[in-house]
């Protein structure tokens, strides 16, 4: 037994399913990443992670957790990290992009729920997630009816805890979400046992906001002709953004965005500049769910943006370092967080405006709009976003799956018939 | 052509289609109610509103509009009527119970969306509902994903205001909640064209709560054993209550009180004691979704409450009376919806305390808890409640079903065992 296994044990997983599950992460992993050609050297970084993604950096977790530090982990881009990192804690993106435990999952959910809600129970009732494991906190938020009602039935399971979300962006909203921001401030100074000051509260916007600065670089420099990243690649780093220590992810990032500034420099592109560029536009796609991009990215064309939670909704705004006092941090983070354009708002106006003037930006020549099965806030969206791209000229596929691999045979055709057409 | 043709004509009804809906409602009216036998004479006043839902109703409607009047529809116990009636206007529950135009609502909304929210958005769509017609505002809410977002398309096609629902209960919830009370009262003064003042809302007031008094007696009336009215009955009292004239329906619904309580007095059944007394749990049945509470009674088994907004959610809370000043009628209106257990709250446990309480004073013998496909509040909350009743011993039947007649006979099997079980 090496030493990631016994940590496993004491974590309680399930070691045998854990090691099934880890076997076909890998060869998903190489079938998917490592099978690419032409990729930037920086992204060996990324690759070391995520072979790490239940070995390493569960062992920094848990060597954090023996000096002292908690561990937060959550499942949206509305939990405002800032104050845990402020409070000296560590925030982590929890599982949900696999099939795994869902059978597990679905003796308590409806057999109508979402992948990824799936994804998050089956997780935890099959004892294969170390990050949930490692949590003194598991933070929910009532962005959608089935997160919110999924969270009541998983803190049978572990310690969770709920930020509700408004639904609208009048001025009460503003009020609500600032008293949620204030209260679960409270709950994370109770959980750390550390108070949150002025100074800790400051570096700690400086060091989100660095990794969100080195993101929107990334986004800036893939924006070029030819595409020089893939949108695999891209994915992935967003990916980890959320579970990676943030200093060492952010200072990776940059330099991951000095080679590319220079292959930019020098026109060299990971495909020809014919390939149709194309944007993803959707919900998230967390950790190992790849189908899709690696369908479209088979079948000659490039993703060069994601309009999406693991894209550029956690990316865009930067929360406002002008602020001098703790309230007023306060109030900055609140704003910042506001202006998320999430489908859990009505009307959710800004999103549509954020697609079209992407697309624009990106210069793609079609979105493909990918809503998971049963989640109704995104593929409700999707007859508005698919008029607004029509209205600009733009075609947009709509597509609608889960985590199975069932379909992959019929999304293939229709994303190949989708890229044909816009040749 | 007769007046009720040229009525439907001017408010721009599909009248072929709208003729041919009619047919269907009276036949399956007649099979599901006018088949009963020892029913109270007080129903002869039900069966005549019902039999004219799009007429004799409609017509009282359009005579109150060219006398100056505003209506005002909605889906949701959660719009203050009170504000409404207080401003002059009429508030009517509207068409969301019929399969009527499912195929022109999935032309914009997904497929997977609960029967309700296709039934509303087709029945627009199609021109087949007079009440939608007839509105001069059309209220939405936040309570759950679906209907969220589909009245965002809805807006395209209506003149729809949405109210925001809180999701939880904490004092910042209250506050978001007074406001949007607020803006309401506002909208409704603007769109009647009246303002609310304090004698205006007291006397508003007092009949909504009049009403509720009278449902309340009801309900406790049909506690007795036997049980002297059918649950059907009682459900159709409970889905008129949405659209008759308020003190009209009172009256009503108190003569057919006493009616009752002169039943109960002689201890007169419309079934034997031995009867399996059930109650129902869930989503709400609009008119005319009668499907399940038929196929309950057709089992051997009797209906003696409804939990559900179309139920006792609608009349379990009265608005305190003792007020004085408009600014403290407005508060008392705002505590008593916030006292409402829908499963759009996080969490709900009074609906699982209600639930218990109600089964225990009605002596159920077991809970069907009923929810339409793709609901995920009520279908996620199934889980507790089913948790909730099993620990005191109370047997529950787990119905998902939509508006479709495709499964009535499996329903049928599944109700007939579960019936079986509890003798």
């Amino acid at each position: 037994m090496n030493d990631y296994e016994s940590m496993w044990e004491r974590l309680n997983l399930d070691l045998d399913a854990h090691a099934a599950l880890l076997e076909v992460l890998g060869k998903f992993y190489g079938d998917i990443y490592m099978s690419q050609t032409g990729r930037l050297k920086g992204m060996e970084y990324l690759d070391f992670v995520l072979s790490e993604v239940h070995g390493l950096r569960i062992k920094e977790l848990q060597d954090a957790k023996a000096g002292g530090k908690k561990v937060i982990g959550t499942f949206c881009v509305f939990v405002p990290e800032e104050l845990v990192l402020a409070a000296s804690g560590i925030q982590v993106g929890l599982c949900a992009g696999a099939e795994a435990g869902r059978g597990e999952a679905e003796k308590i959910l409806p057999r109508n729920t979402c992948a990824l809600i799936k994804s998050f129970v089956g997780f935890k009732l099959s004892r294969l997630c170390p990050y949930i494991e490692s949590c003194d906190l598991v933070v929910g938020e009532t962005t959608c009816d089935g997160k919110k009602k999924a969270y009541e039935m998983f803190a049978e399971y572990a310690p969770v805890y709920v930020m509700e979300i408004p639904q609208m962006k009048n001025r009460c909203d503003r009020e609500l979400w600032k008293a949620e921001v204030l209260r679960f401030k409270d709950r994370v100074e109770e959980v750390t046992g550390n108070r949150i000051t002025a100074s800790g509260l400051k570096e700690a916007i400086r060091i989100v906001n660095a990794r969100r600065r080195a993101l929107q670089r990334l986004n800036r420099l893939r924006a070029a002709a030819p595409v020089p990243i893939s949108g695999r690649d891209v994915l992935l780093i967003n990916q980890i953004s959320f579970y990676d220590d943030p200093q060492r992810f952010t200072a990776k990032v940059g330099e991951l965005c000095d080679e590319l500034e220079s292959r930019v420099g020098t026109g060299q592109g990971i495909v020809s500049e014919e390939t149709p560029r194309l944007m993803l536009s959707g919900c998230p796609m967390a950790v190992p769910n790849w189908k899709l991009p690696y369908i479209v990215e088979s079948s000659g064309a490039v993703i060069v943006g994601e309009e999406s939670c693991i894209g550029t909704r956690n990316t865009r705004d930067l929360v406002d370092e002008g602020a001098g006092t703790l309230e007023a941090m306060l109030d900055a983070i609140v704003d910042r967080y506001m202006r998320i354009d999430c489908a859990c708002f009505t009307p959710n106006t800004e999103r549509l405006e954020h697609i079209v003037q992407m697309a624009g930006d990106l210069r793609v020549r079609g979105v493909i709009h990918y809503a998971l099965s049963f989640c109704q806030p995104y593929a409700m969206e999707a007859y508005k976003v698919e008029k607004a791209l029509k209205a600009k000229g733009l075609p947009v596929l709509t597509i609608e799956t889960d985590y199975g691999m069932e379909d992959v045979e019929q999304l293939k055709t229709r994303v190949e018939a989708f890229v044909e057409m816009l040749h």
